[in-house]
């Protein structure tokens, strides 16, 4: 029997990762809001450098009390801001088997939902991809496309290794990992920097940021800190990883970091999981990231300008 | 006989204060490049919380070939920018009695011409003001005014002091200060932080930026470094003068700063004379200031995509 999923957050992730869940066989209904109408005559057409596809729900659904019972797993494609409460979102629809899979950004974001769901399964998740949703109904994939996921805090687990099959079925690769918050503090190594400068160095692609000796600098610094942060919290990084996000950096077609494309949308940035929520854990161990507390400054202020102009 | 002044740069700074040293007398001549036309046949009207006036210069040139003899005074208003070249624009008129008057921006911004005009003298100058031109011959005036000069590197002379008195006669309030560089880098204590915050932090006004949290602790770390670069180059501040600075814009009105207005209108910001010289000073010292760094690093980028766009 396929295993019944629902997207809650069908932007670009949950709607590609979504869409390529069912192309493996999966039964995938979406939450969706502002795309309802759209997605719910139309699918979600996905135009990808791995080849287009189309993702025609098994259901589409406005509201969760529309669907029971209980899914095997819900895939949290949400954006993660402090007025978004995930464990509110989906209370309704999490029953006893329910695994709860986070695929988002940032570090420390599984506490609220371990809290609210102390008995069902949190797998966590994180993907690296180049994604954006350019209309409602339609997604463009421009590169990437990998996952790594694992059982939250540590270990795996038989939905983990059923969820990695049917992505790899799909054609995504996706590794399972056995300490996804590892894996969460060296992707910081690249949000907590690339992200930020990205916006404040005044709408700045990958290139710029890794040719300019200045935002080099100042990227490098503020990965020193995420390693010493993870270290703190007893996640340490491998030796050489700023060298090789810097590295890789370099090697990667210029890009438009996640943030940007918010800031350049007006749409509010996941300051909090990309930087306060690694700030925080700094200060539980009382280290000082002077870089990292500058760039959220800054990025605080022009994050409230969006929202205020938003309203 | 009164004395005879050439205004060099004649945009905001320059066009007010000329004015006003019209105003008491002096023949003032003005050099301008883009405004030429208008301000040949209708001057310069100035919209003033302190009185409406209109200057209308002794003469307007737009080649300095077309000036002489040598004036008493050079009064330069132009913007401290790596690719404008006082000394190259100046030393065609710039006789053995002249002086040259900066009222610039910045730190360590009279070498270039101590250099250039070793027997000429130098007078430093500081506007305190908020004054934009707004159109080709119209400026706007909207709070202070008040100036600092001084001879450079130090004291006092007979031309500072009947400049000051040409100044006070106009209304300007107008102090001879015998030790100017220690001024300029008084004046820095804000610059330094408040110009370059209001840019990255998304273009905001000064009473956000010490409403804020995050922005008056990164303000405040900034002010610190230039006292300690002040004290290293041998122009201690007093003590107090953060908070003094920090309660002083509490008690402003909102106010946009001129890098900011800069930014907005997309011309290049004076990103070297603000926060470039004043980290040179400080390596020069091997003092680390890692907040000024930060900053300028980011303001470089943000300087540069407005200059491409500009071309």
């Amino acid at each position: 029997m396929k295993p019944r999923i629902l997207v809650v957050g069908t932007g670009a992730i949950g709607g590609f990762y979504g869409g390529k869940l069912a192309q493996a066989g999966a039964r995938v209904a979406t939450l969706c809001r502002s795309d309802y109408e759209t997605v719910k005559s139309e699918g979600i057409k996905v135009t990808s450098t791995l080849g287009d596809f189309h993702f025609t729900p098994d259901k589409v659904i406005r509201d969760l009390s529309d669907y029971s019972p209980p899914p095997d797993y819900i895939l949290v494609g949400l954006k993660v801001l402090p007025e978004i409460d995930t464990t509110e979102i989906i209370k309704a629809v999490v029953g006893p088997e329910t695994a709860i899979v986070l695929l988002q950004n940032g570090v420390e974001i599984e506490e609220p939902l371990v809290q609210a769901f102390p008995n069902n399964e949190i797998i966590s998740g994180l993907a690296f991809i180049c994604v954006t949703r350019t209309d409602p109904g339609h997604i463009d994939h421009i590169d990437f496309g990998r996952l790594v996921i694992g059982r939250f805090p540590a270990g795996k687990s038989d939905k983990t290794d059923q969820l990695a099959n049917l992505f790899k079925d799909s054609g995504v690769p996706c590794m399972v990992s056995e300490d996804v918050v590892t894996d969460r503090w060296r992707k910081l190594v690249w949000n907590a920097p690339f992200n930020p400068i990205s916006v404040l160095a005044g709408g700045v692609d990958t290139k710029t940021m890794v040719e300019n000796p200045e935002s080099l600098e100042l990227a490098r610094q503020v990965m020193e800190e995420v390693c010493m942060i993870a270290e703190a919290v007893g996640h340490p990084l491998p030796v050489g990883v700023v060298q090789e996000n810097i590295e890789g950096t370099r090697r990667m077609s210029p890009y438009k970091s996640s943030m940007l494309v918010d800031f350049e949308t007006g749409r509010p940035m996941e300051v909090e999981a990309i930087l306060g929520n690694g700030i925080r854990a700094a200060k539980r161990h009382n280290l000082a990231v002077p870089h990292m507390e500058i760039l959220y400054g800054l990025l605080k202020l022009v994050d409230k300008k969006i929202r205020e102009q938003k309203t």
